[in-house]
């Protein structure tokens, strides 16, 4: 429907032109994983001269590597496999979060090189003490990262609350409120005499949605895998998209201490108008419910969230990931407490997920956090009420739309990735910035 | 956030150029109201003299009028003004609801130069029965346009269900499941020996917020119009947006018998994947409640919808729009009944609102349909659940983010302008058709 209105007579200087096909003929080959000039050319509608001299500079920066010369010396070398360099550029990936802090380096494909996660409460802590913390962790997976020959060109911070200009509007779970986070973290992060790495800041959910849609592996309700739960075979009705292929537009779900979401659209976040969307914790599942951190009641997080799924179960309510963990094992032993908090949960869930499917029609929901590993018992309930609730008539049950996250993307490696996504929209950017560090 | 990475060499055809920029041309003129060649150029970057060829073709096509050549014979004519045509190419409109049919036709500008509406009941009346009535009325309305001079290039219908690829999927309110909309109507339409008109079809909110979009005012909050309600001050906080301009990210929701929606992001629709985002009425507000038609319960419908009101106020649920008019009358007269029902209507609405407020983080919320006559006693309401749920708090009470619909769009102009939109898109397309008929 959008109309694509721009003017058909650039009218950029030569060093702009330059700029925008050298990131152009990077995302090519980051796309690809691996091509040949040839192919970069053909895919990006620019000459093979162009491309090659492209090729040139982005080789020379080390932003690409070569490999397989069998044409070596002749023009263009057809035959050269070009990818993105595995030293040299990268992204630093910063998720705090209530209970743990998990720090990420990924380089320009975006592959997980160096990873540390510690688990830590981080409630009633002052803001600027867990920053403080979670920059010092930061700080170690920068030495690994140097042993490894990265360079990060930024950090972007994952926190789980409204997040916008740089700052945490609210995070209801952490008690922050109107936190400058990004300057509290860069100015703990830097080194004496060091200059600064710019410092970014996302809400996870959204840094882990990114991660679920770059790096997500294809839906696993087809195959049977984790998603879905009821086996009562996919009445799929060729409307497209479906549990099939990888989902473009879906809604993800973030379970933690407190519940957060994010909506992808056409393989974009959906930021709404101040960078709030997203927060299906904060969906009313009862009008009438317990008061919840936020202020409101009956929120979703009050019958979903950690809290309420382990004191559900007749588990400490506080006890965390080993808690987590105890409940799945309570749960695969068919523990009759478990499974019905699971179930209740899950009905909660189905609910409010329900009211988001007819509002957004999103082609699948996706659980993360700790509802990945949950799934066999959680996801029965959400898709039943799915089912009845949604109107298109499109879930239907084990229909594969419902799905557990993949366990290969997470909120940490989505910020690292959106780092490097910057890079690759403005090599020439990163390495003017690099030159002066 | 979107990476705009499209080559910047393009290498279409001069034909394919001139077609994309005559479009841009007409765009910028249809945009801007009155502007002379100059002010085009400017504006879409092209040369002047590039402009005035545009131009000249536009103006013999019939697009484009011009005025007050005051330096008529010099080249490039730089005091003449420039509008679109009032007569020529057009779009007609077709709302089909529960209990009316109106229809519209717009000229290139988008004013509304012929509207046709009939009450009526139909509600189970066959498909093919009501589509053919509409087809009726329709008719009526091209003998006044062609009057008028007025050519529509095709007719867009505006449907209150599931509409996708041609066909209603589901309309509950009207009891149509899977029917072929657009192709009944086109036979029902087509004048023996006459070509058909193209037609088209869309969800009946998604029209009227396009016209809310389009042609709505500025924000009513502001000027103490018939938003918001509370008088309370507006806490404007500084993050942006808010009542004081026409929003380009809002929620729309049109009160009729049924409870439509739509979502409009940064000036588009929200259409999700399947085309069947929007669908508030079917979000639940109680998880145990009354059944819906759709097959659910405790579905917003059940609560805010006409029937649902009328009920609530001791009115006949059946007594459609002159129900309405008494249930506005008895709010005025201070009727306990009256106003206890539209304070329970505006309670749920707000419930449901602000968990999508919630989720979509929208500039505005903006209430039309029989809800626009309501909104001072069901603004208030509405209000009060969104500022103690809205978990940004950026809904404060009376702070102009709700507000009622504009009077000057409804569905039926929106989806003729839709049709114009498609003219201006492709002004050279429509020609070629037109000259076909």
């Amino acid at each position: 429907m959008k109309n694509t209105l721009e003017p058909l007579e650039p009218k950029a200087d030569k060093a702009t032109v330059r700029r925008h096909n050298l990131s152009l003929v990077l995302r090519a080959v980051h796309d690809e994983g691996e091509a040949t000039r040839a192919g970069v050319a053909a895919r990006v509608g620019l000459t093979r001269a162009a491309v090659s001299s492209l090729v040139e500079q982005l080789l020379a920066g080390g932003f690409l590597t070569e490999s397989g010369k069998t044409f070596s010396g002749l023009a263009g070398r057809p035959g050269t496999a070009l990818r993105v360099a595995r030293t040299g550029p990268a992204g630093l990936g910063v998720e705090i979060n209530v209970d743990y802090v998990s720090v990420c380096v990924v380089d320009l494909a975006g592959t997980d090189r160096v990873r540390l996660t510690e688990h830590l409460d981080n409630r009633d802590v002052p803001p600027g003490e867990v920053l403080a913390r979670a920059a010092r962790i930061a700080a170690r997976t920068l030495v690994s990262a140097a042993e490894q020959e990265l360079r990060p060109a930024g950090v972007r911070l994952a926190l789980p609350g409204l997040v916008s200009g740089g700052r945490v509007r609210q995070a209801p779970n952490l008690g922050w409120n109107r936190v400058a986070a990004e300057e509290l973290f860069a100015s703990a992060l830097r080194a004496p005499g060091a200059p600064p790495l710019p410092v970014g800041s996302d809400n996870e959910a959204n840094a882990a949605a990114l991660a679920e849609l770059w790096f997500g592996g294809p839906a696993a309700g087809r195959d049977g895998g984790e998603g879905g739960g009821g086996a009562d075979g996919g009445g799929h009705d060729g409307t497209g998209g479906g549990g099939g292929e990888r989902a473009r537009s879906f809604l993800y779900v973030s379970g933690e201490i407190g519940v957060g979401g994010a909506i992808v659209v056409d393989g974009e976040l959906l930021r709404g108008a101040h960078g709030f969307a997203g927060e299906i914790g904060h969906v009313p599942a009862d009008a009438a419910g317990p008061e919840c951190r936020c202020g409101s009641r009956g929120c979703l997080e009050q019958y979903a969230g950690q809290a309420a799924l382990l004191r559900g179960a007749g588990l400490a309510q506080d006890a965390g990931g080993p808690g987590v963990a105890e409940l799945e094992r309570r749960a695969a032993d068919g523990d009759v407490r478990a499974l019905g908090a699971l179930e209740r949960a899950g009905r909660a869930l189905g609910l409010v997920l329900s009211g988001a499917v007819n509002l957004l029609d999103p082609d699948a929901v996706v659980l993360g956090g700790v509802y990945r590993g949950l799934m066999p018992w959680l996801g029965p309930a959400v898709d039943a009420e799915l089912a009845r609730r949604g109107v298109s008539g499109l879930w239907t049950p084990g229909g594969g739309r419902l799905r557990g996250a993949s366990s290969s993307g997470d909120a940490a490696r989505g910020a690292a990735a959106l780092v490097v996504r910057d890079v690759i929209a403005d090599p020439v950017g990163y390495a003017e910035r690099a030159g002066g560090r």
